[in-house]
């Protein structure tokens, strides 16, 4: 593989620890734990697990003695950056307990184990792959390890291999499985441990315990870094309004924190316009009018920033797509006989009054993506949904109607951007560098302990690493009841925006004067050699929520 | 402004300099010099400024004085990295000949000059746009300066000021018209000088004597650091084809720099396509071919490089949009009362059988964008046509057949993604800080020593920066005359890619291999804090240049 300069002169960079992971450790243990709530079903659902006390690791003056612990490693899910350190750490410490231990990477996600598809991780090819991006040291999937089947066929190459521990990086969904089969193999003696670490860059698996997803940090810093450029350059030519969509699932965490970080004139916030059960209508006339004063100020240009999961959170159209989703799902086939150029007004016909009304108020585009792309559940896909061209759209329409009422006499250009995979595979910063090699070195400490069902915990990380505390979470604790496809599932709960929380509270109040002032920050990208102030600042998300 | 850690740490970088333009310089003249062709006609166009001799700064052991020079800046055009360096570098040159010279900016580009918009540019003002991106110091536009009404109303300014040099930072056709701007203003004896900076990220305007044109370089390395992340997404997912356009108004060097820095599956190079006469469909089965024989083995993922000009590009579909901006020129009123679903059938209808063809065989988006979004001149408007999805459907379709006969049993998803505003306004990189600034400084030493119509020239840019060899071009040197709308025109003669010289020779001598394997490389963000080899690196294009 031919590397970059950059690649070659990063892989000498050795990550930051937590003091208490170096040398000789013991286990410090918390009082028994409760999940979120549900306690009485997840207790049933997980006697063996459930309860749990968290653990912390604090510096022993003992040196334990480790007998050699075959690992296997499995990548759950989408991309995040800092995977690859996630491994490294874990192979470090498995070494670091007996230099004879060994760490198996299953390929392309869960289906390798239960496919039995697996390379051996030596240290050669760890090397290659210390603090790159990317999950291609043995690639990612999404097959979820769900049933007693899989579990089984897993414990086979498992036995086969002599893996006593298994460790599954993934998002909430994998580690929510992960528990489920760490419980299962405990239940028959099985004599696997199942370890979850938290991944995802939507930052939405987090708690009290979990500081963040790793991954969050360095791709909101990639997207901060080209909104920035972007900002920049709509603040030289002063002539486009760019209307940019951010990657991240449901929660708006991510479209929230490139927000603080850039000071966009507009950032549209998913969990808010639920709250605030807003019409499609209300956030466009707020950007509208955003553009309309903005323009009164001589001033044609400005940026917006639009979580993905957007078209989702607007009660009005998840009404209409609920009704959608049930009329094509009954109706398809006739559907698929009318005439392209009459299915809309077909659509319009069979609708609800309401929904229809809405129906007939998105542009063209928008309204054939809701009837057309559909995922195997025959769902709309909103991830198809070009969001960001149908605000820029909507909201030139409304400017049209302002100019007409006399309230509006500016230029209105847009350009439209969509961000994701710019950043889910970009090497990562040196706080997720550090907060996974961290993550993997933890999960190595929790196996040695002998310990299942916990999730890897690395908190106090708006410290300097050093005093970083590590340690292990029942992961039944973080837990809930959820309705998943028409049945109760025990599912880790995930984390959306909290509106009451220090990032959205500071969001709330800056963005009045962001939108009228031209108050752009311009983060730059990722330095991974410069000061310190530069190189390793955490999220403005996680300062804010640890100062509060 | 609030400011990013990184901007404020940047502020602190001091530009690398070619060392004799340290202390006293003196300037060695070569012989006169002549345009590339037409040299009669061009001699007769410019009397005073044809011909001068090329100029080369060199230490002197004597120290100059100088008078106090008033000096005027524009900026012209789309913004480029480093702009705001050169203003710097002609800030501090002014200021070292006699700290009593004043530097004026025109706000807005050349427009600022003819309707007298300007502010005086102090040293407070330039301190806190050292080493960052954009052109928001004083702005830009695409005013062109073109007439003697506009000559004369910029002289009032000028003489008001007291302003004795204006320096334009502007693509070819500024520096055209800086020329002859500087021509006029000789001719009458106004006693303006007029030097030209070389800007442009398309990388259009270079020549023997002009190596790259400023922005180019971290434009470049902004957009192969996001291909590089996504390219080690793709190869971590191994489920998308990434269909990537990337800006460059015609010519293709960005995407070959690009394709050089990241080595992705596939490159188009327009200059190719046209030289060798390509179809659409070539272009289209070529890209399907290397999806195809990547299926074979096991790879249904993948890249693709797309310049912003390509479809220009292509002889046929060049034919076609002539014919269509001719007939929609005349019968624009007739075609408008037509039913948008009844548009296609009629244009097919009006077509010359061959462009027909053509025109049915583009997907229906396309088809539509090519009537409808025309630009004031009555042409079609190239950078809207979305290139990447109408390859993205068009190979889907090819695949379709190829799958049909049994030479194709892959999956086909995509992904697309237009790259242009990320890195227009980027922080310049060490190259284009340092490049710039000393376009700046030696903006400077033409101005002392009386030049006018010149451009600032910085040579052997890929030896250390102390080797820089600084002087001035005559702009004349590197015109020609060419047909615009209609009029043979002087013009500075656009750089498109050659298929002879060694970047795209390199290019094409590995790209079947790179088609093959999964060659990529992550190129990662700009660094300006690390290891020289990191953080100071020139274009591939560049080295290669200049190796040969």
């Amino acid at each position: 593989m031919t590397k970059s300069a950059l690649q070659i002169a990063r892989a000498a960079y050795q990550p930051k620890v937590p003091k208490t992971l170096l040398g000789s450790v013991s286990i410090k243990e918390g009082g028994a734990t409760a999940s979120l709530s549900d306690q009485e079903e997840l207790k049933a659902l997980f006697p063996n697990t459930y309860g749990m006390p968290i653990l912390e690791f604090v510096k022993s003056d003992t040196k334990e003695t480790y007998a050699p612990i075959n690992v296997g490693v499995i990548l759950s899910g989408g991309q995040a950056p800092g995977g690859h350190n996630v491994i490294a750490g874990l192979f470090d410490g498995i070494k670091n307990m007996n230099k004879d231990g060994r760490l198996y990477g299953f390929i392309l996600g869960p289906g390798g184990l239960v496919n039995h598809d697996y390379k051996e991780l030596t240290a050669d090819i760890i090397d290659e792959y210390r603090n790159t991006g990317g999950f291609d040291i043995i690639g990612s999937g999404r097959t979820k390890l769900e049933s007693k089947e899989q579990f089984d066929k897993g414990l086979e190459i498992l036995k086969k291999l002599n893996i006593s521990a298994l460790v599954v990086i993934g998002g909430d969904d994998s580690n929510t499985n992960a528990c489920v089969l760490g419980e299962y193999y405990k239940s028959i003696d099985a004599g696997v441990q199942v370890i979850g670490c938290p991944k995802t860059i939507d930052g939405d698996l987090k708690n009290e315990m979990i500081e963040t997803s790793f991954g969050f940090d360095t791709a909101c810093k990639v997207y901060s870094e080209v909104i920035g450029n972007i900002q920049r350059d709509c603040n030289s030519a002063r002539k486009y309004w760019h209307f940019i969509k951010l990657m991240g699932r449901s929660a708006s965490h991510i479209a929230l924190e490139c927000a603080l970080q850039v000071q966009p004139n507009v950032c549209i916030v998913s969990e808010e316009v639920e709250a605030k059960n807003q019409s499609l209508e209300d956030v466009v006339n707020y950007i509208a009018d955003v553009v309309a004063q903005r323009s009164a100020l001589g001033n044609d240009f400005g940026t917006v920033l639009i979580p993905e999961g957007l078209i989702e959170f607007i009660p009005a159209i998840k009404k209409l797509m609920e009704e959608l989703n049930d009329y094509l799902a009954h109706h398809e086939e006739e559907f698929k006989r009318i005439k392209r150029s009459a299915q809309r007004e077909h659509i319009i016909s069979q609708l609800s009054p309401v929904n229809a009304s809405i129906y007939k108020s998105l542009p063209e585009v928008v309204a054939r993506q809701l009837t057309l792309d559909r995922d195997p559940h025959g769902n709309v896909q909103v991830s198809l949904i070009e969001t960001e061209k149908l605000l820029a759209e909507m909201v030139g329409t409304r400017l049209d109607q302002l100019k007409a009422a006399g309230d509006y006499k500016g230029k209105f250009a847009t350009q439209v951007h969509f961000f994701g995979y710019e950043g889910r595979c970009a090497a990562p910063s040196n706080y997720d560098a550090d907060y996974c090699y961290s993550l993997g070195y933890t999960a190595a400490g929790l196996i040695g302990a002998g310990k299942t069902g916990y999730m890897s915990s690395v908190r106090n990380t708006t410290a300097a690493a050093e005093k970083w505390i590590a340690g292990g979470v029942p992961i039944t604790m973080m837990m809930n009841m959820e309705r998943r496809h028409g049945e109760m599932k025990p599912v880790i709960k995930k984390a959306l925006v909290e509106l009451q929380g220090a990032p959205f509270q500071t969001f709330a109040s800056e963005r009045a004067s962001w939108a009228m002032e031209t108050a752009y920050i311009y983060p730059g990208p990722i330095q991974y050699f410069g000061p310190t102030e530069v190189c390793d600042q955490p999220t403005k998300t996680l300062q804010l929520e640890q100062n509060k």
